[in-house]
């Protein structure tokens, strides 16, 4: 028997991977390696001392480190990726998609020699291509390699509904299917305010504005912040996945998985709710999509297979 | 500007009364005041001294109190009153509500001695019954005196159905309205997993038998226990709304309300959806109901209403 | 790899055992089954099924079951022991020594059967001779058979001090070695508020009136109570020894501890400092002693021997 | 009787400020205010929004906003002043000062217009000065006008202190008096690890090197980030203050306090033990000093006075 501590190692430290390690280790899930290339090793080791020095402070018992060898991540229990390059002016869409694919080999190479048992979380953009990456380069199950962007999505939709009814953001319920961003397809009618449907509530002028305000979520912080993106949401939205994980939940979640004919799509990862656990996508929920659904989440497929076909 | 401590009075030292006051205590929602009559003050001042000793190990930070002096209630910002007698064999369903009503009686009188500012949150059985006479003995606008039922009710609900489904709890949504018990209206299209409603996931048949364990909930543990009735769920209920009310979330949650025409009742208490939050009862949400909806929620007004006649 | 849920048995579906057995799953520590005898089955499925009702409530994720199959015990990490009988009017203490150690022979032979790797944390009366029972039935190594008194003794010094100074528990350290209640060995010197000593901050005979309200601290809630002891503080106890072990925290905390030559003593349990942590007791902390301190641990070690002696 | 939410208004909307925001918000002690300059307008709104859409994911529920209109500081419980400028490699130490004295000037008047009642924590640098100048030029009674150093001084000693022993944090109690970093007066004898006094567990040589260590900590962090300084354990040192005042806790712990005689020195700003509740610093513990330990504090008042006769 074992009560060995789990271990839960972070590619990347940057602020998303930084916001991540720290509310993993404030909810006490496991020790944190946070892991940079040489260059960054610095930071890295800043933040995890930082965060460390904090633990005392806030009644958090966890180990964190800051590295750039990736044999500190031995045995990990997860491995998230949030590793890879932001889209700068004038970069064009497809010299960051191959960036960003060269550092997903990279990091897949690593995490197949220490930590061949791991469960992969991707959240390097573009999420579904990276997390389809990560997959063949580990041959990885497809149940361990999973990616983030619907419990962000839906934090968000959530919140602004929470907003415009004025009430507790825990008693909102969203649903997306499809890719993030502008591809994201929203299910309002699978979502709630205290069981109750959000068309019951707010009319539908005012759910297509929150929607698109949603679609475009990622772009509104990222003007209003002037340099870099958001953070906190999607650290808090890792944080709940790794949770699921290492409790083995079995939580219904949207997330990034790999489909093998399900919703009639192969061989592509898109974002679906699953019930995520101890075993990571314990299970793909199917559901029945009206005419209007099917055809904006052939879309997102369809958005997905073109990066695909850049890389692969 | 004032920062003092908040105060939460329980009346009653049972075993509900004593776990909503652990709960309460160890969200560190404010000071605990567990009342009981100069015969249990004994037991209240035990239980509130070992919560107390309690504090310092799992590192929450109040002071409990037990005793049968409502002066230390004084200026408590919420009453809980869980005060009354059990349904003894051979006691006739009258006399329950007649005994239960005169304790109401006398506790409402020191609350508005007392605490004439607080919101008062009763779970006195009948329960409905109960907090209509509290509403009008101490006289409190209809905001400030609540019920609980709703809250407990679809707690058992949505254990039910994350365990038939083997899920998460926290992924359940469910929805009642009505009376308690068998009484309970469920609205099962407003229950939900993941957001996905529930009739999509589970069968009509395995619905129905969920449904009815729900109304059966109480007796079900009663039955297990051998002696006495469930305290850890209602426990929790009423720290939920406690809690609810003192940050003002402005939570969507059912709560046993004043009606005043809302659902075509008027004075009378019944189980709807509200708004809970800093000034209690901050609104009551009106749903369109189903004919078989509208005619099972009449029974429920019905049945208490009956209770109404033989106390007022 | 594993990420299979850890598993908690607590034997015993008493108060203190339902009591540790909430706050382990409020806790999330894993899933709890509570295990009585078959003429008590009944109320341990009762509590167990109240406490899963309070999880979506409360918003607590874990599996709790009762039972009076040790089958169901199979593979805890953690098994907690708190059957017994108390002390009856007109029962010698002898009797209660005996019965209970008959119980403990029972319970032992259980857990070596069905949970052979489990840690076992003890808190049967009387505790210090209970937990060698076990020992000595189970066979298992001493590291993984723990008894618990002092955080316990500590909690109730805590709220004491904290309350004499009119400071939060949070800053109040406690220090006790030997055995519980009146075998307790306070060590003053060693307990402090925010960092400075005790007896600096409150006079010599304040401090004594305490240190004896905490060695009758038990007493004094039974006789509050009228019928029945103390569980809140206990089962917060417990919850704080599963925790330190199930996350590998490496807390220094007073155990009762398997001493084989520690502190001059050998073949004995007694309450000394340790370090617990994922293989239970990791580490025993001999400290130095004045001439004082020595002899009241004398006397509390021959205490113990002198009980050790009617069972074994 | 007011219910309404507690407000606590964070003005700089730098790393250390959101990440106290964060950890705020995370407690749910009350809605949340980031203040900066209009030219950090958007920053502030960005990390406020980018907060507010991680509440639904980590369950919290506070409302966060950002902006440069001291107006929404309205009525606020709490100010933290966490404003100012960092010192840049070629200014001198006098300019630093002078440059944050007058930013200190103008958020007072602020806070002074905005929010007379309000209870203000400074972190800015350097510390003792710039909470000095805030209590001048608002006038608020001393009681009301902290400054923070001490939690993070004795956090990153209780750090490396469980690092040398392999042991929780939160069994490790820290103690300093005096200033900041190079001025910071660690008073070892009240240090302890469960109780039992650092220095009977660890060496001499080697208490030396972590008390070192910890009064250069601040610069180990900001030589690993390369740029920028520490914020995740200074943002968990704010949220302590703050958390301790709303609950009126009143914890033990180190402030800068205003000192009007007590230990000797007058119309002077130093860190020492106070007890921390809903009034602010509700009381200044004064302690017995070795020779050793009052030249060490003598020399601490000096320098903080050195740097106010540049202001004042």
């Amino acid at each position: 028997m074992s009560l060995r501590r789990r271990k839960i190692s972070v590619i990347g430290s940057g602020f998303t991977g930084a916001t991540a390690a720290l509310m993993i280790a404030q909810k006490e899930l496991g020790d944190v390696v946070i892991v940079d290339i040489p260059d960054m090793e610095g930071p890295a080791k800043g933040k995890a001392l930082d965060m460390l020095e904090a633990s005392p402070i806030q009644g958090f018992d966890t180990r964190i480190i800051g590295t750039a060898d990736y044999a500190e991540t031995a045995d990990s229990d997860i491995v998230i990726v949030t590793a890879g390059i932001a889209r700068k002016p004038g970069m064009s869409r497809d010299d960051l998609v191959s960036t960003n694919a060269d550092i997903m080999k990279s990091v897949a190479g690593e995490i197949k020699k220490h930590a061949p048992d791991a469960i992969i979380i991707v959240l390097s953009n573009p999420v579904d291509a990276m997390t389809y990456t990560i997959y063949k380069e580990t041959g990885f199950p497809k149940e361990r390699v999973i990616g983030q962007s619907g419990i962000l999505d839906t934090g968000r939709f959530r919140t602004f509904i929470a907003q415009e009814l004025n009430v507790s953001v825990k008693d909102v319920t969203g649903f997306v299917l499809g890719g993030h961003g502008d591809e994201m397809v929203p299910l309002i009618r699978y979502s709630s305010v205290g069981g109750i449907p959000v068309e019951k509530l707010i009319s539908k002028e005012r759910l297509d504005t929150i929607v698109e305000r949603t679609r475009k979520g990622g772009g509104e912080i990222v003007s209003l912040l002037g340099s870099g993106s958001a953070y906190y949401a999607p650290g808090a939205a890792l944080t709940v996945m790794v949770e699921a994980i290492l409790k083995d939940q079995r939580r219904v979640l949207p997330a990034i998985a790999y489909l093998d004919g399900e919703y009639g799509y192969s061989d592509l990862y898109l974002g679906i709710p699953v019930i995520l656990g101890g075993n990571g996508i314990e299970k793909i929920i199917e559901l029945d999509l009206t005419d209007d659904e099917k055809a904006a989440l052939d879309k997102s497929a369809d958005s997905v297979s073109k990066v695909l076909n850049m890389i692969h």
